[in-house]
């Protein structure tokens, strides 16, 4: 039951009590969960439903949003920062969930889109992969053609070169690196394409669990860089997924 | 004269000596002046001359630096934080040049292109309007139909509603706001579009001089953001431009 | 055995040996326990009991303040940041004690009072809701009606926007939010009472536990918005409740 | 005029052309100046006019929103960190306009209003009195009864405890200080009633412009403190007006 | 074994090979135990023997060089920071060893010293007491007369004012206290004698583990007041010593 | 006039009229000035009068507050962090005023003292030299015999062991040097002294200002070190005049 | 099968098919592992082989690099911050693997070189030695002779001054030093040869984990010292080496 | 007059007094001043004079702390940060002063040296061409063969891979960067030899005057780097110096 059409039909037809169909109504915007207002109207505003922040939430209640944001309809739905314990309560309840324990995120799958675009997630090191993965999968769930390249830092920049055709084949970069935070100016001097750059808390010492690499990132002498925030592949793979859509909903 | 194939007629037919010519053919990649090795290749792997960032240039180096690049050929030619000064200066040498006093934006004008798709500046307040400035002189010089709306920060909600509809035909968002940077997430809420966050340096204390909404604009609760450095209104233009552009350089 | 007069009738009246009054008269302005000096003159000069902060203390010490307190006689009285393995230790001693576990907060009943006024305590999310909470009981422990609302941040404006009725109902409002610490902004654009914002530190990476809502916060655009120190929603149901209580003191 | 009858009985009325009357109607809302979108509704959402910012305007930007913000009627009307050379542009087209040159205020009066409460200003050092006077003017502003006193630091209590009777007579106690940022704490040790604390710039070397008494002030241990952005003394007054206000708004 | 003379009339009167005498002349200066350079001397240059700092180093580590500085005699040694682990391990070598567990210290006794001078160890809360306890320990261990004030924090004025003899009659003040650190600046606007202050890590969010007081006490607007690290009670109290013991080492 | 005893034999000698007593026995404790609430109590608390921190004060008010102090009679009096432009004020109305440039101190000469005791000031580098001899003035205008010992940084270690004899002959000794801030573990390694450590904000770039040199004194790996704020000589020559004097106040 | 000749001669020798060589030729530039490229290039650009940053890898990551890496030939190979759960997995498979669990570090031997310079590893305390001693096992990996001094602080010099043959001695002097980071500069103000400072996160409080000491070491007052990242042993001995062998490879 | 022996001779010869010979042997250690000692030694124990740091230092103190250091013999001698007006002082009195007012060092020509090695400085903008060219001096005037590459920043790789000889021949290289510092390790990936980063406080916002490349640099992904003070130039040809002559003062 996904729109509100259908909800007036049903009342028309009298399948539909006024007083439900109102509740079913208020619950296109949103749904009181008691502990939580569920933003159900999000799909309809942002074209993708809200994902769940795992962080500070109960096993139940991740579950139950996830429950209700499926009831609510539409495409894929993502909780992100998942334990294990977390997706195994999820798995209870909805047996076809997904689980990326690499990047922590639970896939609820919904209906099919064709992929389009091309996004590519670039990682410095073999350390900053868990964010990496976590852009790619969110990338692909937003129904975006996406693929990766790993462990290209700049200490080895013939790495980088060597794959120079998947970067201008590219619509969207996404550069992970903790560290220096070097590689997305590097990729961006190199390609006519949006650069989005995560920085990752990988690193020790002064790098001040990624703040040196966000630094870097937000300091990049090259253009059409943005950044998001330390470790957010999540944001990185959801900002990459709306570029990498712009024609198609353009026309 | 700006590419291979002239030089190498040029040289068959004749008109060009070899050694000019291979000076010509180093300059297409980058022209050293001494002090400074323009990166006159930038136009044809970015699709856009290197703009000139003046802080700590003298105005004679950034009028040399402007030469080579027009005499590079191709489009608009930007300088950025230009002092009334430097202006003169570049003037004088180059007649056609346009400043932009608020945003401190020189300029050089290039062959005319069609502007392209659609993108907005907003701005919270009436003090980050240079930073919005920035970002809509740079997205325009690089071809894309730009418009404005400023001074609708989250303190009075309504002014932003009020124009809900020039949020909502926008492909890309830029969002310039000091003080609390709330305003990119508020935006962000509400449209299927990729937000550029600008934090600016407007406002005091615990400000630190843009900390506060670079962070807050970090860790925005809504999808869709990445964030460019404080005061970056080139940087936004910029990125924001080779979004807009994505489908038309796709096909 | 609460006043001056009490202890001075009981001397008159042979009931209380000199010395005895005397360490009465003191303990009505401290009771040395030999680890702490409890300030039990405190619910006479700011109207109520201090407060136990739990952190550093042991449970024998929390369990022998909280005695001392109740022994003193009057009103509600609180221990914050409570662990479970102290609120065993207090309710061993004094059984009536309430835990509230998502909280942290024990709250020992003292004499009712007829709740006054109306605080609204908003949260922006559901991982705010712990210091939401603590605000909640700590103004209802000391005398305030209190209401709250849950999971409204701006990313979904429209879920703050269908409780409008109650903001404005209001005499103050806490709002609890991490992240990019927009909502405190949002909702003082709204209404024309107190807000007292609290930062949480909910987030990763460049939130810096809190650190970024924080600073949101003290630079909101918004007018009528005073900040507390991160997760403490204690402190901000206690300046609420001040706040709240003010006519009612008043005259 | 300023309100909608008005309005609605001159179309009515025939003195007001249909097309006027929309543009009054919405200038209710806000005024479009061009490089400012005023929220002329701001005085009965909140019950005070919008406050002018001045840093980052123009004298011309700032007269005309002056200007403006009078039009729109009501109250007295401020201009906040205004220069000696802005008040002189707003004087000559609003020559009642008042300057306070320590605190930087221009004062538009509006309607007289009877002074109601009791807002006590207190301030640390002389140096400290800039940001004190702001935030008295600023509580004048908004129709309370408000005094100050000053120059009570910590260093020499005594000074402080003989004007205690100032402390316990006050609505609320607003306490700006600088350097070691310890005298609100004490002052709410002291008094049953919300404290407002503005920690200033005050100091030198580790202070760090304000940071020092910003965090100390965050951290007080003393109950019923809330705190306000480094030298802010408009939001101190501000917030303080509004709880000050309570109880006669809520009758 | 303790001065240089001993060991030549050892020599002189054949109890000591040359060699030996060598390897014990050069212990006066510091003994090389392969993972230290224990420095023996210092009980000469400074008067008093290293103090042993524990982490990083092992429990055997702790005992050797415990060992060696009790070995090169004089008067008590202490070790720091140090867990029970450690403790048990310096018993099992040296029976009479004591521990403090609440502020970790170990004390070796040397021989005794009358105690001097008045030291008076002032905290503001109980969570405070391990670290003024540290500095208690340490001061009586290097020969102070000292006492203690416990829980006397300026949320509660009246409980330090009761108490102004022990304060008058100290000859140094060492004020330990976390929060907003303010204590350290009311107890020296009292006293005409010097105060240390040792912020403490209390409190919690914008804190910053002992940030907040450390910046308070550094910029205390009483005179009088030094300032050791955050939580470095043993420093205070090393300090302190010296500053008490003045007079009489001087005659 | 000079305290409590002669304002009583006046009255009761009929020299002085009640209401005039009580205005000077008030005045024993405080002037009130109007703009401030002058500390003249101080000198009897502390053993020392106000000093007058300059800055944010007019000059006006600078002269005032020093002709005030002076009235109150006692030793000298000291205004710190004085411009020129405020010594030129304040020697108009006191002609015996003298002034430091280099340190920026104004001292007004009150009743000699014998000098006592032994402070030696020791600064790393001739760019530390102004707050040296802020530190070195501060102490003699408290009575003490001082001495300085300039630019022996630890680059030239044999610079300061030249001096060693200086170093032992002290009583206390003040150490100031920016960038590395060394020099006081060195010298506490050295001297069996208490040592106050006073940064100074001499260096760049990741100095911060002072920052650096606060950092390394506060972590001292030499024990008997306590740290001022930076550039603060003024509190260093203060808290060294408090030790100095120790044995003699006390006997 | 280390270099391209032989490759190229074993396909003309009928030993290697085209396509096998072609996977080798690659080979000698980077090894694509799926999870990882290994930079196999490195040896011949660097003269070094990558050492393996375990932090974020598994188990079965090293492994699988260590033996690709010595796979490619060469010298030594070390692996960096490697748990002892790790060396268990590395040494199953790698049977010569050695561990220094003090340091972390793993050395897989490769072909022996005679040791040349001379580098000395300088420590301030005990605590500092898991730093220095990964510097130390590094440098000597590289084939350097190198040398160690531990636990010479600046507490007492007397220490350090006793071996400063060995300092003079040294080529490359390398000092680990944590707290308040002021050996380097002392050390450096003794010798002619270049110093890199290691800061260490020994300390606690205002050393934010290492924080002070790197601040003090990047603001040396000495000449020739320059910095590596916190806790950086590895990079210190690696540097060191580079220096330490320049004439070597000069000639 | 520059050795020992020299000043023995002439006692002997009767030439000088022994009075006088005193104050020479005194003034090969250090020169008194009285503002400054002299580290005169220095020369003898590292190899090169002190170098003159102006910043807090008169014009007057620079030209006798530099005629004090040409006086006491031997090599170049350099005064860093030096203003025009300084200089301007120091050639009154020493007229073969040479200025670089880009660097603002200033030259004190000493006996010529060959030149030797190859030091090769890099830059990654113009506008970090001050501090590069700071280091260059430096270098040579320490008697280094020493080349430059200015304006070769990532945003455009080719320009440096054009010039991958000159690196390959360098023995050192110095790399200096601001904005994102990415350079460093670029370079380092490339060159089997030392690199020196030296962050530049070039750039803007979250730059933070250099702190940005300075995190980067420390954190380096590529091995061999280490790093400077933020613009600290000398500092880095300083340490160049001393690695490029490695192989010469060793034999």
């Amino acid at each position: 039951m996904d729109n509100i059409l259908n909800i007036l039909q049903k009342v028309r037809d009298g399948e539909l009590e006024a007083a439900a169909a109102e509740r079913e109504l208020r619950a296109l915007y949103y749904s009181d969960m008691g502990f939580a207002l569920v933003d159900t109207h999000r799909r309809y505003r942002k074209g993708f439903a809200e994902a769940i922040y795992c962080p500070g939430k109960s096993a139940e209640q991740v579950t139950a949003i996830a429950r209700e944001l499926r009831r609510a309809g539409g495409g894929n739905i993502l909780a992100t920062r998942a334990s294990g314990e977390i997706f195994a309560a999820v798995r209870d309840a909805l047996p076809d969930a997904v689980y990326y324990p690499i990047s922590r995120l639970i896939l609820l799958p919904g209906e099919q889109r064709r992929e389009q675009g091309n996004v590519l997630v670039v990682s410095a090191g073999t350390a900053d992969w868990p964010v990496a993965e976590e852009a790619l999968i969110t990338a692909r769930a937003m129904g975006c053609r996406a693929e990766s390249l790993a462990d290209v830092g700049v200490a080895g920049l013939h790495r980088l070169m060597a794959h120079i055709d998947l970067l201008q084949a590219a619509r969207v970069v996404i550069v992970a690196a903790g560290m220096d935070g070097a590689l997305p100016s590097v990729v961006a001097g190199l390609v006519p394409r949006p650069v989005i750059a995560v920085p990752t808390s990988v690193g020790y010492g002064a790098n001040f669990q990624g703040l040196a690499p966000l630094l870097a990132m937000l300091n990049s002498c090259a253009t059409g860089v943005t950044v998001v925030n330390i470790d957010n592949g999540f944001g990185a793979g959801y900002a990459a997924a709306l570029i990498n859509m712009n024609e198609t909903t353009e026309q």
